[in-house]
């Protein structure tokens, strides 16, 4: 799923903004797609306070889309984030070192 | 690679918090793992405007863990997620409209 | 300043939502202005990291204007906050005590 | 109450950092100022959600208070926020407006 988004992320990003989201918002640059990226997780943190299942999918959904978004603007793929959540789970031999900050 | 996170992190949740991260936050209960998933997105913001790459990196890894955690803690599955993304591109035939809000 | 801010909030949080942005507003209720609450720091957060000194200021004022909102509607008083963060003064005899977590 | 907080700070956040947590914070600069600002407003915001009333008070007074220091950091002052808020009170006749964006 993750690996589609990001390859149609890719195509789209560098398109005429006027053509799609992707590229729309890629063209305002990376403090409005951070913006967008903490707005969709304080959307996704009051679903899941407010026990809104539908909403919780929604939201964690955008998350998920403008974190792609982002990663795309910063060179940063997906293989990047995976090689470093099975890194630490080599170096711990246990995911939940995941967060090293407890 | 997020499947066998979900995984882990389904089998980890429910066991005895000393034993694991996931466990430990998990008996936390809801508002702390939301909490954990609030600031790790400040920090994958405050890593992309700081052109920190690495930086980036980790605390992308640190969102998507969290996220885990919390859509195991209400009993949303990855799968629920991606059937969302995809309904949203079948519906408009393009990604873009993963986000409904521009 | 923030005692005329929160008494203006006060008169027209309960007005017909039609007549202004504070009675909209706080008419969509506790999930909604918390949301704002989120977003405007994320804002506030960005443009600090954009060294955007007229974004900062803008963006501190609307985070100050939905906080005095969402008090309100959780009947909670600046005369309150202000307590708090005296309490933290007198406990400790300095204001760094303000955050317990460093 | 904010203006002898903004006094307290201004007068230790250049001070030795083993000093206070005003200059401990301050010294390790803006993006951690600006990401204790983001997490106390999601602390704010779980808070608001969980009708967790004294933490609700106790986070507005660490959100704030990093404020505060955030401001500090890049040479923003209160009188600067004060004169947003009412040069939108001006502008408008209406407080309402301090957020243009609904």
């Amino acid at each position: 799923m993750l690996a589609r988004l990001e390859q149609v992320i890719g195509e789209r990003r560098l398109a005429d903004p006027s053509t799609s989201y992707v590229a729309k918002l890629s063209a305002r640059g990376v403090p409005k797609i951070a913006q967008k990226l903490g707005e969709e997780a304080v959307e996704a943190v009051i679903a899941a306070m407010a026990d809104d299942r539908e909403g919780l999918i929604g939201e964690s959904a955008d998350l998920i889309f403008h974190l792609l978004v982002l990663l795309a603007a910063k060179g940063v793929t997906l293989a990047d984030v995976a090689a470093e959540l099975a890194r630490r789970e080599g170096v711990s031999g246990i995911v939940e070192k995941a967060s090293r900050k407890g």
